[in-house]
């Protein structure tokens, strides 16, 4: 383990100019998520590339969005200690005590990262997810305000222009909880598993806020975590819209300091 | 299939004002992706999401990139005849005569989408790739024009602010083949999956730009498929340079109009 951002010689050339200097680049190292069962048994679930740190919130994040491992079933969360040297921090095992959904050990096998990219079915791309609530109701000037405490979180740990970051906050504007990741999902996963470790799912009363662009699967950890209000800096897709009008889910795309876009149920958005 | 850009009703928020209005969003869909191997056997390889439309190009970089099918062994792609409906055009079936490096169904069957997220072993990240060539050597000239003449290409198509691309280029700067997807991993496999099923693989005098970052699976999936200079709009990760160092691959970074960072091999870089 490196670091978030290790240095690395580089060439610079501007204009006429180029000169060689040193560099902090985002760290990307893959890590193993294996699971626990409640049998004893355990096997690899997947493997991520990931920006190192929290990495325990990231494999619970993950387990439980991906509806590998049931929320309030996690007895322990640690790194393997029959990897050696360099893979030591590289390989995170979780012990559960209920395995999710379809609670086979056949679909802990079958379940690859990246949400649903692993899934080897077209019929499996929806994961169940319990009805939202009736969720947080938030102000415009709130919603507004997110950006600039994203980007005020972020800088102190990105000094790579390459990280994505994730922030929980209450309805109030309060930031709950940062988290920064080379993957965007990473971040989700990292910030919802920080929840699930300290047993606060379903997270019924906070908004969601991402750093670019939100997918499908960005609306699915979020409702599987019980999120009522996501919000994207950047463009939603197609899908993403589609899925958070079938969850009953806020989605916000475009978010910047002067306005945004609401995509499905504006209800709980105080315009 | 909806099309590229499908429209959706959204609430405009600006300043005071808010209204609702028609936008196009993104489109993203499930495709899955099957291989039947030369014993005849069919089996589903992965289910990644994807921006409709040049879809037998996506499956076939994407098999060749991951390592499933050996390039130059690809007889038939098609749509799914046994799916229904709306899904017909979500499942592609190739047919190879060679599966490639392992060459087990077992490995088929472990392998899933992006990148290396579905591979369920770290030992398994690095795919093997015959080494580089010399490669093309790029002007600077050269290289300052590609960011341009991507956002032209990618002008005609995106009217969404939510897709990425990937262009490949010639040493003299022409471009010769752009796509365009809401995945960056997509947008390559595209790109080279047009190469592989015009037999033009490997691309060993061609250079290839991508929009966004550049990660590891970027830098594999470029090696694989021949290419030695890799060029990125935004920033690499440190395991892309450590892999593109590894590989022989010269990896350009925060590729702009007026200059460049080079992080490995930067002789094939004539400054």
């Amino acid at each position: 383990m490196s670091g978030a951002a290790p240095r690395r010689t580089v060439l610079a050339v501007r204009g006429e100019e180029r000169r060689y200097r040193r560099d902090r680049l985002a760290a990307e190292e893959p890590m193993e998520v294996r699971v626990t069962d409640p049998s004893g048994l355990t096997s690899p679930v997947a493997v991520t590339m990931r920006t190192p740190g929290d990495d325990f919130e990231l494999a619970a994040g993950f387990l439980v969005t991906e509806g590998v491992v049931a929320p309030g079933s996690i007895r322990r969360v640690a790194y393997c200690d029959d990897v050696a040297g360099d893979q030591l921090f590289n390989v995170v095992t979780v012990t559960t005590t209920a395995l999710a959904v379809i609670g086979e050990a056949s679909r802990v096998a079958a379940t690859s990262a990246c949400g649903v990219c692993g899934t080897a079915s077209l019929d499996e791309v929806e994961v169940r997810c319990a009805p939202l609530g009736a969720g947080p109701r938030i102000a415009r000037e709130v919603l507004l305000s997110f950006p600039a405490l994203l980007r005020a979180g972020q800088r102190v740990f990105d000094k790579t222009g390459g990280l994505h970051a994730a922030g929980l906050f209450d309805p109030d504007g309060r930031l709950v909880c940062l988290r920064e990741d080379i993957g965007r999902h990473n971040a989700v996963d990292k910030v919802i598993g920080h929840a699930a470790l300290g047993d606060a799912l379903p997270l019924a009363d906070r908004v969601l806020v991402v750093s670019g662009r939100a997918g499908f699967e960005i609306v699915q950890k979020a409702a599987v975590a019980g999120i009522a209000v996501l919000a994207a800096v950047s463009a939603p897709s197609s899908l993403a819209a589609d899925a958070a009008e079938r969850f009953g889910l806020t989605l916000v795309g475009f978010l910047r300091d002067d306005g945004f876009n609401v995509y499905t149920h504006p209800e709980r958005i105080l315009v």
